[in-house]
């Protein structure tokens, strides 16, 4: 059984190609996400966010309601109500060519007839009539506008041609347009109330600071409901819908350059732009503004019923959770786990470090909260010994580690808390405390003490993190987040927070890589025909990662005349950009010794080739030095469809064939950053010398990683994919190189 | 780089078994956990759990409170207080012999002084003076008691002496005692408070059907007392302390048997007595009464809290957890999941299969729900292309799949809902649904609605289960409960449910494994000295393993007549118990492929071994057949601190050694719960045929893990570990065959 005996030889080359193809595509080698008939002439959307306009969906000072009923309680009669009565200081008009007055104001019959060019529209029509609309709102200047109809690129081929045109519609004239098939926007603070939502009726939260952006509006409209019943008020809301012009990434990094905003929360299915997404990660970590996401599409399950949900096409999940990863984004994941996030961000909670110390009035707690933090990636350092003996001292029974059990007997003294936390945080300068005080919390005066506690404690300690845990009255929890706690009533979601907390915190700290890496001296030119083994070498040549020395030949004594040349054992491969599987027809001959070997191989090989294929006759064979001695690697790149060219790293043989032990980044990545993704492998330790082995060489494989990193960023335009398969890993870098390579190219359109 | 190439020998045993070691164990190679003096002498405590009187903490007619308090508010005046005043029926009786009345009532100087022998005794004592009542309640006939004290072997040697005379007062009586240092017990029905928790105090629920048992007091409180904010009744409520004589085991074995308890949610730190625990959980599966886990120990922090918290010592969570899968125990990760559990099984929601559909308003919530179930396990069947057509003309818009998005039109119409559920329960024959309708819940008239859907669901479809999601308000809730519907306001927690109800569906459906696994016939005396390789080869024989032939020579010549006699090419091994690399002191040489070379060989590694250790000359060398062309497997028992004899096995070379890809059981296990195991390795595929290799013959492995843990089960009481590796596994099972081992035993008390 097994694997890979450490001197073979790279014979595996096409097979695992195309086992890593089905491992890491979901909708593979596709191009880049098209909408519109308009951006298939004109190229992809731009590589960056486009912000300009988002503000008006937020703060717009004129707005007309196209479509708008006459009954506040239905869709299209909400959104006037809302505005009109809920405290919206702008102005606001019913555009309704079948009425004289909507909800007892006077109705226009058309956006001309408004005395003012209005800077908002609400396209609030049936589908049927939406187009009809959005002509009507880019003729008559409006900057923004949001369509609320579903009936589009969800439904099929007709509603994305109609879908197409209203983009097209929207772009020429420099509108930008929300949806369609989205549940709108609120602005809670200035009750810009754009929605059909129910929640504007239901007396929202004043005082919030965290944004939300949601793909789906029921979710959006689900997660806001829960926040609002947990005491979190929310400042922005937004539903992107189909995103046929603004897409997530576009609001986000709105968002995140709102100085009214500390965090946002989103729920999200695929990125419209990938590029675009990446930049609105950046400058979200640049900000140092947290972002919370719920992604799905995790299983094929879910990315099947997201394809069918909505129009996004969804990439592949691995990658995006590296992106996340690369950028500091936190991931959630369930709906409880954003809210909770998000209490958390409210509060401003972005702790210095990721230093978490755990105290309770429970042992068996806090066993489980110091688990759930730890699996989660959290760190608990230990106490000192003087800590120990001075913990001990106050309370001999005190089972004085972390996570510290000051014990049921701090029911009857709370400065028995008190102490243990400021000795612990003394000692071990946690960034983040978790304090659970289990039922106490409901005891009316026990609570005055505890409040007392967590005063003086955070007066000393202003900049470490508190969370609370405890079964908590709604309006204690309320008070004690008004303070600036944290507050849970299950150890578990507090660990998972704590150690989310902990993730940002070391995102935040260490300096974001890549940045100015130069892609300039990378770029080539588009090959004219399909790249073959040798052209493959080349690129990787010019990118300085080693190739063995070769020669192509065509003829029997050519090959004798190479090995010669070449001196010592030689590979010999048929050299051709149609055949894949070229071990399978007899294509690839190993271990050559002699020239007179050479020169009868070469006769094989065209033989077996022409006898096993119905290709045209191939002359061209490839023959190349012989390596051993070295660890197989595997490295490539390929175009994810949403995010663009990716870079992967793995270890050969079983792990990579078996058990799919690869670590995947979007491209370019810097050398550290290609340390870190070997550092990720399963199978790491392999390269640290495995049986008696000398150690591998890691920087000469993370400096071929960050180098064809490079070249998948810089040709993105025309490179499909470069893998090398084996990147032969020696103990001495120098002698490390490719000894396989395909090349594919991106579909011309 | 890598592993082992398909034609690897068997060099390794050694070193892997230090691997293995450091990653089975926690605490390893212990002998059984011995508590007392007592048990020291007479043995390990009995395989069977001992319900004995444990019914009586449940149901005493007469109970006396040995040091109860006047303040009724007091730790030690909390429980005569609770039985005077809140419904129980017994008779109850406070000794205080400083006293003359407590809280209004006579107060007895001793027990001699009732009138009456009392079946309990509730000692709440400071445990300086808890010996002495517990020699008195012994001394009076005291059929169960009760010790809250804490201060005993959680705190250091001499807590340990004291409470293992405790420990032996109650068992030379024939006395059940619980604790010490614990919170006590709560029968709600008949309102037996024996304990200091508040809870009796808050209005307690009536009608429930579910059993706590907790390791923890304070982890079981807290969860009590979320369970009835939620409106969940708990049943009976237990803390088992130290568990000093009654155990987790004896309460869960007798929990399972009480006919008004319909599932069991339990804290578990470890086990006091493993076999009695597995026979526990045995008896619970027989019964079909659920038994869900929150099971902690599962870091290396965990486990070293736990153990400073009480006395039990943590064996390996790996083993803990393939236990679990092995007897259908529900192992829930947080106090959340546990709560949500037994809120499912109390309306007695064990489905009958494991096929789930879910149905929602929100397609988002609908991938979020189905993603979370698929990974945990769930099956989510495919709607037929029939029903996608009847689902489709009832609603063009819908996704017709399975998540199935009803769309946000059902909140206009109901029966949209109702029809959806019905078509896909029709056509998908679905064991469990789940169903989210958001904010509808909170809709005073559409809850009225939603009811009359789930009414006639229900009515249509009484064995499906009923999983609801919304945002409902509570006192919805608990009327939907009350209805027999499980209720969350989460879908993740939903997802979560949902699976775990599908996974104990599936444990009950199948057979139970083993059982009648006849052990006597593999019962073999324990050697008197520490045995070697030779010695492990005829344990192997006996129990029906291939092993391959062997001489053991004692000389040059030997040598040379023992290849002879052989034939091929032979593997030359120091036969030593005592020399435990033989690798590294030139022990062991391969490919002897002559007499001469055999006779040669003999000398080379006596001198060798001479020269490398300071050992007792050895001249005993095996010369075993060497084998080639198999796939290299591990296979091994040992015995675990808590759980007794364990069986894992393993692929060999990276995947052990690095990835540690090995399953574990309980010992004994049959023969299909071997191939079981062997179907859990991630690297199971390398089995198959890999890269065109045969593929191997699984029947034959797992027909040696079966035949290997009868081994470790028949000698448990001297058998330590048994370790195989390799086990040389070819593509037909008849030359398949152990070609190392190595056997330890078990330390002698």
């Amino acid at each position: 059984m097994t694997s890979s005996g450490k001197l073979r030889f790279h014979m595996f080359g096409e097979k695992l190609l195309s086992l890593l193809n089905g491992f890491l595509k979901t909708v593979d080698f596709a191009p880049m996400d098209f909408d519109t008939e308009d951006e298939l002439q004109n190229g992809v959307r731009g590589d960056k966010p486009d912000t300009s306009g988002i503000g008006l969906f937020f703060n717009a000072e004129s707005i007309a309601i196209i479509g708008a009923s006459n009954d506040g309680t239905k869709i299209s009669g909400q959104p006037f109500r809302y505005l009109k009565t809920l405290g919206y200081a702008g102005r606001v008009y019913a555009v309704n060519p079948t009425r004289a007055e909507v909800q007892g104001e006077k109705s226009y019959s058309s956006l001309a007839d408004i005395p003012e060019p209005v800077e908002l529209a609400l396209i609030a029509t049936p589908a049927t009539r939406a187009e009809e609309a959005v002509r009507e709102a880019a003729a008559h200047g409006v900057r923004v506008a949001v369509v609320f109809a579903g009936g589009f690129a969800e439904t099929g081929d007709d509603g994305r041609q109609t879908e197409a045109r209203i983009c097209k519609l929207a772009r020429d004239s420099g509108m930008r347009l929300l949806g369609p098939n989205c549940l709108g926007v609120m602005n809670f603070p200035t009750r810009q109330f754009l929605t059909f939502s129910q929640v504007p009726d239901e007396s929202p939260l004043d005082g919030g600071c965290i944004a939300v952006i949601s793909q789906s509006g029921a979710v959006g409209n689900y997660l806001l409901t829960r926040a609002m019943d947990t005491g979190l008020p929310i400042a922005r809301w937004i539903a992107t819908g189909n995103e046929c012009e603004v897409t997530f990434a576009d609001v986000l990094a709105h968002a995140v350059q709102d100085p009214e905003i500390r965090a946002v929360a989103g729920y999200f299915e695929g990125a419209k732009n990938g590029p675009a997404l990446i930049e609105a990660f950046d400058l979200a970590r640049r900000l140092r503004k947290p972002v919370v996401l719920l992604k799905v599409g995790t299983t094929e399950l879910g990315a099947q019923a997201v394809s069918s949900h909505t129009d996004a096409i969804v990439g592949d999940d691995q990658v995006f959770d590296a992106l996340f990863r690369q950028k500091g984004v936190c991931r959630a994941s369930s709906i409880q786990e954003m809210l909770d996030m998000a209490a958390a961000l409210h509060i401003g909670a972005i702790p210095r470090g990721d230093k978490l110390l755990i105290t309770t009035i429970s042992g068996g707690v806090g066993i489980i909260t110091a688990e759930e933090a730890e699996r989660r990636g959290a760190r608990l350092p230990h106490l000192s010994e003087a800590a120990k003996i001075k913990l001990k001292e106050r309370l001999p029974f005190i089972s004085a580690q972390n996570p510290l059990d000051v014990t049921g007997q701090a029911v009857q003294d709370f400065s028995l808390i008190e102490d243990a936390l400021r000795i612990g945080i003394e000692d071990t300068g946690a960034d983040i405390i978790i304090n659970f005080i289990g039922l106490l919390g409901r005891q009316h005066d026990a609570i005055e003490h505890y409040k007392a506690v967590l005063g003086s404690i955070s007066a000393q300690y202003p900049d470490t993190v508190i969370i609370t845990v405890a079964i908590f009255a709604p309006e204690t929890t309320r008070e004690l987040m008004k303070q600036g706690y944290i507050v849970y009533d299950d150890p578990t979601r507090a660990a998972i927070v704590a150690a989310r907390l902990a993730g940002i915190a070391n995102a935040y700290r260490e300096p974001p890589h890549e940045d100015d890496l130069d892609l300039s001296s990378h770029a080539l030119p588009r090959p004219n025909a399909r790249p073959n083994e040798r052209d493959g070498y080349e690129m990787l040549s010019r990118a300085g990662i080693a190739v063995p020395p070769s020669h192509i030949v065509n003829s029997a004594d050519g090959a004798a005349a190479a090995f010669s040349d070449l001196g010592g054992p030689v590979v010999m491969k048929i050299l051709s950009a149609d055949i894949i599987h070229k071990t399978d027809i007899g294509g690839v001959r190993l271990n050559v010794s002699s020239a007179d070997e050479a020169h009868s191989a070469y006769e094989d090989i065209c033989r077996s080739v022409a006898e096993k294929t119905s290709a045209a006759p191939v002359g061209s064979i490839l023959v190349m030095r012989q390596a051993a001695g070295f660890a197989e690697t595997f490295i490539g790149t390929k175009l994810d469809p949403q995010l663009g060219p990716v870079v992967s790293v793995g270890l050969g043989g079983v792990l990579i064939e078996v058990l799919k032990d690869v670590a995947v980044r979007p491209a370019p990545v810097s050398i550290d950053e290609a340390g870190e993704m070997i550092d990720e492998l399963r199978g790491r330790a392999l390269l640290d010398g495995f049986r008696g082995e000398a150690p591998r060489d890691i920087d000469a494989l993370a400096d071929a990683v960050h180098r064809l990193s490079l070249v998948a960023a810089a040709n993105a335009d025309w490179l499909q994919s470069l893998e090398v398969n084996p990147f032969a890993l020696t103990a001495d870098g120098e002698t490390s190189m490719a000894l396989d390579c395909v090349v594919t190219l991106r579909e011309q359109n």
